[in-house]
This record gives C-alpha cells, sequence and structure tokens, in this order.
C-alpha cells in the first residue's frame, strides 16, 4: 500500500534537498534563540527584496492554522469576525481554530472557492448594531482551496473594496508558490504585498520541512506579534529552523522553481484529462485539479495511485483531486497518463 | 561576537547529526500527513518502549510553551487552576500563555526551583467554594528551572499527595533528558511514567531540531487531544519531521547519550569552580550551573563566552548561569577552566 | 415619539405588579447572597415542581445570551460546536458570544424558524476527522425566532436523534411561556425538561424585570456549573432578585397566566389581517406574528405604533413582526385592529 | 438561625425604597431596551454631573466581578497583564474570572490592602522581553478589601506613576460609596474621575438591587464596548432595571446619605470596640472593620449575630469582620455595644 503514488497533496515527503543543505552547512553555528538569528534575518532580507517594501514585518511560524489563528486573533477586537469564502480553510478545515480563539467567520458562498465584492458589501450592509459582531477583515487563498486563482484585477477590486468599508485584506498564501507561477495568472508577490494588509508565504507545500512566513504591511499592524506568537506557543526556540527553510526557498529563486514544477507536473495531468475528453470542476490553473471521470475509472487509478475522491456527481461519475507538487517525478505524471487512456 | 562560545542556553545549536541523517534518509518516502506517517509511528514505540506502558498515549509538539499551555488547558475545566512553582516555566517565561488559555496558575514559595507537598496541601486547604479557583493540577519541571531535580522519593511523595487531592500530576520535561542521566540522581523514563498523568520529553533542548513528546498516561486523559492538537495550530502538516527527531533520539539511546554529555561537561566546569574556592546558588547537578563569582570575574569572562548575569548578589558578587548542551565540546569547557584560574 | 404604542419586543415594560409585590415583602429581610438565599430556594422548589424532576439543577442568571454562553460552552469542550438553525438567537443576535466563548456553530437553513433531524443528521455525517469541530450538541428555541412552536411529536424525534448521536439537546427558553400556553400546541414543562439535557425557562420576556432560570436534566450535567457562573461575571451578589422574579411567576401559575395573555393578545390581532384579507410570512401561533401588508399600511401604522418591518418583499409588499407581551393592553389591540381596516 | 443579625456583609437586604419607588413609578412606561431608554439617559447626566466630565462614557452592568472582567479584557491586548495588590478583589474572590479572560495578574504584596507605586515600578522593571507579559493596567479597589482608604495624595501618586509607565489606572468602586463619603478621607467622585482611566461606581453594595456604574474617561478607551458587552451576556434586555437603581441613588444624594451611614454604623462600632480596649488588624475608616477579640467574645457573638472569623491570630485571639450598610439599624449596632461590654 505504501507503495501506491500519491497524489493526496503536496505535503507527502520531507523537504527539497537545498533546504536540507542549508540546514546542514548552518546546523553548528551558535546562534541566538527564538528568531533572534542571522539566517532568520538573511531570510527575512531576501523576503523584502520580494516584497518590495522595506516596512515589511516578518514573522515565521510553523504551520499554515497557526498562521492564520495568530494572524485573525491579533488583528481582531474580540467582537470583529472575518469574512471568508464558504469553502475557505478557516471554515471547514481547521477545527474551528478560528472560533475557539473567539472570531465568528461570515461566510459567502463561493465561486470556484473565490468570494466576490457582492458578497462582502451584503455582509457589511447586513451587520448593522452591537447585537451582532462586526465585520473587520477579510480573508482569501491565493491559490484557493479548489485550485482556482484570483486575478490582479480580482485581488484589486477586493483590496478597495476592503479599504472603503474599513476592513483587512489577509491572504491566506499556504499555496501562493503555485499561485505567482501559474501560466494562467500574473501576478508577482509585490502585488501581493502592496494589496494585501498582512498576508502569509507558504513553505510547507512548498518543498519546505515546514514553516509559514507571515507578512504585515507595517510595523504598526504588526506591533505586539512577538509577545502574542510566543504566548500561543507558536515562537520555536530554534527560530533558524524557520528562517533556514526560508533562506534557501528564496536566495536563490528556489520558491518559484518549485512553485512551476508542481504547476507544470498539474498542467500535464490536466492536458491528459482534456485530451480523453474529461472535463473538470474547477478550471484547472495551478497544482489542484480536479477532473470528473467515471467512478469505475476512479476505483481503478485507486489500485496504484492516492487521491481524494472529492465529490459524487451520480451514479456513474465522481470528481477527484489530484495534488502535485515540487516532488512529484515526471515519471508518475507520465504512467497515470497512460493509466487513464 | 558571533565568536564568541556561548553558555547560555542549550538551544544555540541546530540538531545532532544522527537526527539530520534520520531526516535525510527518510526524506522522499511519500508519508501520510498530521503524524499518521511511520516515522512518527516508529518513533512511538521506542517511545512505549521506554516508559513501559504500552496505554502511553504520544503526542509530537513543536515546543514547550505549547506542549505546557495544550497539556493544561485541555486537562482543566475553565475555573480549574495549576499549581506551580514561582520559578516555574509557566509562570515567568511563557509570556501569560496558561492565563491566556483560561487558567489561573497558583503559586508555590520554590527552594531551589523545586516544591514540596507542603505547599501543595497549602493550596488545596486554602480553595474552599466557588468564589475562588479550584485547584486541579500540579505541573513542576524535571530539571527544574534552577537545575535542580526532584529525587524518585521527591517525585513518590508529590505524586501520593496529588492521587489523595484529587490533582493530576503533569511534569514538564523540557530538560528530561540530563534529569534522566544526572549522576546525582537514580530515575528512569519508565519511574516518570508510572508518577505523572501526563508529562513531556524535550527534544529542542537535547538535540532536536524542534519537538517535544507529550505522554498522556493513558487514552482516556488524552481522549479529544488530536482535535485540541489541530484546532490550537499545533498539528503540523509534516509531521514526520517530528517523528524522525524522536526516532532518531530513541532507537539506539542517543536521547540518554546527549544528556549524558551535556552532564558531564556542566560537572567538569563545577568541579573546576568548586576547586578554585567558588559556591554555588544552587547545588550543581545538570547541565545549568549557578556559581558565585565576583564581577570582575565576570565581566573578564563576558569577554570570550556568552551567559547570563543570574542575579546581584552585592557590589562584588554576582551569580552567573551556564549551561551546557550536547553539542558543547570539552575544548570549550578547557578552555573556560583555564579562564577561571 | 414615546407616546406611540409598542410593538416592537416583549421587553418595553418593566414587570408584572404582583413580582414587584414580592420584591418589596422579601425586602428587607437578611439572606445570604449569591443564590443561597431562601427565595431562590423557594422558587427552585416550585419550578421543580412544574419539571417533575426532582434530580433538575436550577441557577438562575441574568439575560439569555448570559445563559445561552453559560450553557453552551459549559458543556462543550473546545473543539466541539453546537447545531443551530441559521436564524437561531445564538448565530444572528448575539454579537458571536458562542464563538467568543470558543465554539463553532454549524447552521441548518430554517424552515419557519425551525431544524429537523435530516438537517441534524448531515451536518453530523460531514463532520468525519479532526480537521473539523466535532458537533455535540443541538441549540434549539421554543418559541423560535420567527414565532413557530415545535410540537411535541417534532421534539420527541429531534431528542431521539441527539441521543442517538450522541448530541445534547439545550433549549432556549427565552419565550417559553408563550409556547407552553399557545393554543396551537400541546406540551408541557414536564415534557420540556424530559426531552432536554438543558433548557432554560425566560423571565425576561415573560413579566420578570430579569431573569432565566437555567434547568440542567441532573447534577452530572452541572457540575462546576457554580463555579462556572462566578468565573463568567453571571452570579448576582443579590441572587434573591432573580429569586423573587421566578418565585413570582411560579407560585400561582402567573408564568402560564402571562404567556396565555400574550398569545390571546396576538391571536386577536392574527384573527384581524386574516380577516381583512392579509396572510403570514410564518403561521402565527404564539406573541410573535408576521403579517405580509402593504407598505402603504406600514408607513401609516408607523405613525401611531412601534414596530419591526421585517423583509421587504417586493417595491409594494412588506412583512411585519408584531410583539404582544403579558403588557399589552386590550384597548391597543383594538384600537390596532381599527387602524388596519 | 435566620434571626440572627448580620454583619457578615453589605448586601444581605434587598434595595433601599427610594430604587422600589423608582422601580415602580417608572415600571408601565414602555422603553427602548438595552439601555437605550430614558431612565438610564437620566441616571448617566446625573452621574457626569458628578464626575464633572461632560466627556465620561458609563454603561451599567450587574455585577462587580462582570464589571472587572469586562473593563480588564476590553481594554489589554491578549499578552497584556494588569498589576493588583496581592489581596485585590479580581485575585482572590473571582474564580479567576481575569485569567479566564486571558489576561495575567501581576501582584504586589499589600499594606492594609493597598499597594504603592514601588511595588508598581518593580514590576513593570521586572518585565522587559516578549517572554513575559506586559503590565499594561494598575487595579486598585476603593475603599480596598481591608476596609482601607486610598488618600488623595496616594491616589495621585499611583496615577501619576501609571501615566509615567504608559498603564492605564482602573479603580473599582464596589464600596465607593463608603470611601467617598468616610470621614478618614476627603475626596470626590470628581478626583475619582480625574484620576482614573477608567472606574466603577458600586450599586450592589450601596443600596441597589443590582448594579454597578462602569465610567470610561473617554469615548476612545469605550470604542467597541457596546458590542464586548453584548457578547459577554452583560447587556441586560431591560436596562430599564439598572438606570433605575442609578437614578435613585443619584438624583437626590441618596447614594452619598446611604454610604454615610454605612460610616456612622460601623464607626460607632469602632469607637466601642476602642473603649473596651481592642485594637484592630487595619485602622476602621470604612463600613468594614476588622477588631481583635478573644476567641470566647467571638464564639459568645456568633449565638446572636454573623460575621466571618478573619484570621486566627493565636490559640486565644481572633481578627473578625463586621460589616455595616445602609441597611444596618442603629439599635444592631447598640445591642452589638451592649454584647461586647
Amino acid at each position: 500500500m505504501e507503495s501506491k503514488i500519491s497524489f493526496k497533496n503536496d505535503y507527502s515527503e520531507g523537504a527539497h534537498p537545498k533546504i536540507l543543505e542549508t540546514l546542514i552547512q548552518t546546523n553548528l553555528v551558535q546562534e541566538p534563540g527564538y528568531g533572534a538569528d542571522s539566517i532568520c534575518k538573511q531570510a527575512k532580507e531576501y523576503i523584502i527584496k520580494e516584497t518590495g517594501n522595506p516596512d515589511s514585518q516578518i514573522f515565521f511560524v510553523s504551520g499554515g492554522t497557526q498562521a492564520n489563528l495568530l494572524v485573525i486573533s491579533h488583528l481582531l477586537k474580540p467582537y470583529e469576525s472575518v469574512i471568508a469564502a464558504d469553502t475557505g480553510h478557516i471554515e471547514v478545515h481547521e477545527t474551528g481554530a478560528i472560533e475557539n480563539s473567539g472570531h465568528k467567520i461570515n461566510l459567502i458562498p463561493n465561486r470556484e472557492g473565490k468570494i466576490n465584492i457582492e458578497g462582502i458589501q451584503a455582509i457589511v450592509n447586513a451587520h448593522t448594531d452591537n447585537h451582532m459582531v462586526k465585520p473587520a477583515m477579510v480573508y482569501i487563498s491565493q491559490c484557493t482551496e479548489l485550485g482556482s486563482i484570483y486575478s490582479k484585477a480580482e485581488l484589486m477590486e477586493i483590496s478597495n473594496c476592503c479599504k472603503s468599508n474599513n476592513l483587512l485584506l489577509f491572504i491566506d498564501g499556504a499555496r501562493l508558490g503555485t499561485a505567482l507561477t501559474s501560466s494562467a495568472i500574473d501576478l508577482t508577490l509585490k502585488d501581493i504585498a502592496n494589496l494585501a494588509d498582512v498576508f502569509y508565504i507558504g513553505g510547507t507545500k512548498n518543498g519546505a520541512l515546514l514553516g509559514e512566513a507571515i507578512v504585515f504591511h507595517n510595523h504598526k499592524l504588526s506591533q505586539g506579534f512577538d509577545y502574542y506568537l510566543k504566548q500561543k506557543g507558536a515562537l520555536m526556540a530554534k527560530g533558524r529552523v524557520l528562517g533556514a527553510q526560508f533562506l534557501a526557498l528564496f536566495k536563490d529563486n528556489l520558491f518559484y522553481e518549485l512553485g512551476t514544477h508542481a504547476n507544470v507536473m498539474a498542467a500535464k495531468l490536466a492536458s491528459a484529462f482534456k485530451k480523453n475528453g474529461y472535463s473538470f470542476a474547477t478550471e484547472p490553473v495551478s497544482n489542484q485539479i480536479f477532473p470528473i471521470i467515471p467512478l469505475s475509472l476512479a476505483e481503478k487509478l485507486t489500485e496504484k495511485y492516492e487521491f481524494y475522491i472529492w465529490q459524487k456527481l451520480d451514479e456513474q461519475n465522481v470528481v477527484i483531486r489530484l495534488v502535485s507538487s515540487w516532488a512529484t517525478k515526471e515519471s508518475w505524471i507520465n504512467q497515470f497518463i497512460e493509466d487513464i487512456q
């Protein structure tokens, strides 16, 4: 069973070898603890180069749910809420982490995993007095949980809508690597940094052992976050471990290379499905694709591959989710393509 | 400045090379996420062998504050409190993490970092009605924050006191490696596992890149903890990273070797201080020692070494804290010994 | 403006005179604080007579949101959720109190303010692992927020569904007085007490100055609740004030008389609307009615009466909400009926 | 047993008759809910007249623990702490309400229930980095829990110390009525309002059925507090009930009359103890006195009176606490005085 090839997710392997090398090279140097080390410092400098914003305040944490709950509960007052898609990761797959930190999530019905400004405005308009929470933030994921990607125009529109409604914009970038390198979208880290009040750059799903880099737009937004990290158990004693991930990812563009590889592998798969006449539940543009295939084919494929059956459409057909990553081998893709022919 | 030798703490370096090797060897095997991987499984089996208790329920988390807040708030009801020494890590160095998770800490004045059963009983007796919190747990650290170690007899006494007062006993083992290998104390992991309702085995301060292994005495105590880990942002997607630390530490007794090395280095330092006529603020038995030296000597030493001035005793004398670790080189110790002669 | 007659809600006046009398009669007797007084004791005895369950554990609190957040967060573990209608009071009108206490609300689309067992089962089935919250309670309101009332058969079905899914059933009885005295439904407090694990009897909306009586089915469910009340700031020093409300309400059936009066007044209004050919958004059975009337009529009525425009149906028609209470005078009803003719 | 005269506390009776009268007079007027009524409005105007600060933002809540937890957790960020005496009500008699709302309390050893600026400064100085909480508020009680009262000079000193350390000053005025009317101290509500950032005026212990009036120095400090009140279950539907208490207390100086009466009764008792040669644990200046008497006398007195034995000094002597109130009859005092002769 372990010998099946897995397309279940983008965190089935350890780390890209270059990241392990960075860990090894820096391993025995004595460094200060809790993120005050020189490795974190260098990593932050590389990221700031990418954001183009010298005021960026960067904090490394170990995972996505941790990043989401820390950012949201740091920035909101107790009675303030966050607006998200009903498919948003914070709503469906974080065991109520946001509510446990004290905040309601106001939901917008998604379209291919995305929200739009009509949805935001409707929620703002419906919350009128102190018997209801006060919406104060918009949360989106880029890529979304359904593999789609907001275009630059869509992000600008959402960002403007947030500004005019006094809402903060928070972009969950667990899969930002594949979003920024998708051939379907023209978008840079600089754009993200300009449009969001706070976002994070996912390491875990793009080749790191662990780690997400939270980027606040300025120190006013991040004020006290160093205390909050420690209080919530998110400040690693050997912060250098997190720094090493992002140093390796950003000093020579590894971050983009890995995202590109994942996208190329997924695109190759998607092409094959299209060529064989299959359609998709959502248009494939990143490293998560959702082809619609006969149940019989899905069953055959599970003999050799691991993946999620996302949805049963009817007695005969299912949507499956296939996820590629930095570690996906082209030979796996080729083999899979043969198996769907 | 970076070239000074640091005795500031036991987390100044990365990981022991054998741990990095384990990471590398397992790196490209596809594994399930969130701790369901085969590496975590193996690591748990090795730990259970050490605890001697097949009912042990083990969970890996990234750091000590995280372990403390998760365990305490998982086991206590909102109005229940935890009893600790006034020098306890949860009281003084976790940015109010326990209170932020909702619980009061009832303090016992420490003696060399330890509490005793008179202190526990006094707190229990003082809490009599629903206008006060209800003490429900005792927290101790082994080694303590002042480098001392509870003897087996002391632990048994505390454990019995807890049972008779219906209190859970939680042992913070951030430095359990040096406690179990101290020449001053005869104590095994089996003893700890028998006496505590829950404890954790510190990886971070004993050679791991990160990671603490929380051990509940049985599944009743740990019920729902898998949900709670995820909700609090403590469940790593690549749980294998944590598993690899403990697999490497426990499959060939590396855990004990590293603790022993740290203790031996500290003992050598302590001997030298004694030989030179210096006394100690607390008796040196583990990898943290607290010699009392002239301020002038302390100042001289800071030119070549990093360490904390723990306390100013008077105009002339200070207590310093020196911490050794798995990574402390004997040559550093020898050089330091020369410098205090 | 103050001289308009208000049908906005059922808490526009102070207390029924008999309640004030009870306050006055008991006023200068010295009593223990914090609910240990003889007045609370008597009130509880009367309520237990009504529930028919000597194991009932009763606690008085000052208001409905307080009761809801205390009961829900007392009974749920942090990662457990409560299931409710999307029109439920806890979802829409409590400023995120439940989420602020740490818990997600799983929503069921309502039908006339009610949920059904298909909705409950669907939520239970969709929550399968530790990346999602664990549904552990069902919350319903009786009467609902749309004035409807669950029949005994419906409640039994829900109660059984809860039992078979290991869910607690909590009934918000802010308007239980009008539910139990509605001519549309045959239901007693004994039924409620048998079917719910915990419920509360609303005083505030049925003639009391303040106060809701929380009733747990047994002491196991209420264990520690006395501590929790105090911790959350809900334990009144002069608990006697709350006791006096419920003593007056239950010693001579005032509770039922007041509910009946409110229902009769609302029914009279409803009849008049029907007679004039108007229909209703939800069938009128309690003290909240939702007639559909022309906007022009609504505007005319607002010159003399206060009430909420609940919903705009189209350019010409609106749903309005009219609420009667124990204090509604028949002359007001008669006058209003004239004004809609 | 009920026929014993109680000196246990100042909340053994209901309300002063004038307060009940106000409730009765306003009872059947229809008013808006949730504190938007005309009675609350009038009450606030009277209080603002007393504070002399038109920017005062006033909110009525039902009790002291509720006021304390709401104010403290509203004003502090999660990692910020509040400084208090180790005898402070929030530390010893609120079931961990402050910690449950997320905040650590930094303790100063009290002197007769008071703190001083050396204690404040020592705590500020000891909190230096993000591994510790960040002190952000000072909490004092006026009168203190030991019956003592801060002088105007002491309050000014504390207020200045707070300002220079960027700490908010919060005064718990559960017994402010007896503090402001003590013959030992010259202090007005205006002084309190000038020196504190936020304080509350206790109704419950000074003749009201329930209710404390929280006074923020300006709207910036109170921003969002209306939402927070609702979220925490502290916003009463019939806010008028709270308004009526404070309207009655402040429209004709009843507040001061009741405080004065309590003080006079206590002073009479204190004189008698002095005349009989007894000393006090703390100097008697308000309505709580702590005479030191033989155990045998204490035992004799318990046959006719209820009061707390505060402390056992030795085998023969105890400190008792006697509390007078607005409702204490002079005849009780006279009788008690006879009984100690």
